[in-house]
């Protein structure tokens, strides 16, 4: 999201939720987002879009990072859900779960380092035949994979063996206007 | 996906895949979907997009049951996100685990039902100031989120006190061209 908006140069207010876990359930942010969740993008005219994938729907929609084409635009949709369902669960709560050691979701790390190794070979794959993760051209379905990808390393996976992906964490890198992400302190979905 | 290519009056061939849970992981299916999950809709030139939100979004591209304004389309989106990170996780799983009483999952059940209410009480509260999830039309948010609202019951939750959901199941099934897909025997994801 912040790559995204230093891509698209747009200038941006970014707030911090104090927050346990995922879900900052005070009656303020429920009233920004019934569902107690972050990120949440709130517009100039006051409307919430919560959901980091909508969001970077939105800011891309009218850009060159979201492909227009029928059948592109459902693959940035497919990868989204990818990332919801198969790679956010996986690869981005080991490495929340090491600042909270009570937490009853230890109890599923091994589940999720076999599910989130999946998700990574089902990327290295797709990315072994392709610079991009949708149509040949850099778009919001690598910036929303590239988040978790790239910080993977800190919940324990070991990313060495998958040299496409590394290949494409680089293109990504050398994108212009590319901004570190590494500061982004917990996790947003 | 069925209920929108019986809308859209669109001719199609459906295949079921035999599968324990949501993974048909043989060599078969992994050559269609690298991430073994169905659905997968195979389009007339051979390509597979699997992800049921995609589908639903490509199959509804240029037909009123997507909206084409900006924000709209990202609302899609966003719903879409919820579906997958906040709904279907705890909605369908409990429905599906009827069928598996040795599943290790059963224990995370007590976390499903409360996490699943809470997903109901943010439609709940989404469609008592509204008609339909995005924009005031009739879409694939709304089909989206049907599909596994609809069959919650059979999981043990009690829908009688969502009145405004409630509601907007009837205004789903008054639609020209609803088909009941109460027979889907799975889970789709």
């Amino acid at each position: 999201m912040r790559l995204l908006l230093a891509h698209l140069n747009q200038p941006y207010e970014w707030e911090e939720v104090p927050s346990r876990h995922v879900a900052p359930r005070t009656p303020e942010f429920l009233a920004i987002n019934p569902n107690g969740k972050v990120p949440v993008l709130i517009l100039e005219d006051g409307t919430a879009l919560p959901e980091s994938n909508a969001i970077l729907h939105y800011l891309a929609s009218g850009t060159p990072y979201l492909p227009t084409g029928r059948l592109e635009q459902a693959q940035v949709v497919q990868w989204m859900c990818f990332e919801q369902d198969s790679h956010v669960p996986n690869l981005a709560v080991p490495r929340l779960l090491k600042r909270y050691p009570d937490d009853p979701r230890q109890a599923n790390l091994p589940a999720m380092f076999e599910a989130g190794y999946r998700a990574l070979e089902v990327m290295e794959q797709h990315l072994a035949q392709r610079l991009y993760m949708v149509g040949g051209a850099y778009s919001v379905a690598d910036i929303c994979l590239y988040a978790y990808t790239h910080l993977a390393h800190e919940g324990d996976f070991d990313l060495a063996r998958f040299a496409a992906i590394n290949s494409w964490m680089e293109r990504i890198r050398s994108q212009p206007g590319y901004i570190g992400i590494d500061a982004q302190p917990g996790l947003e979905g």
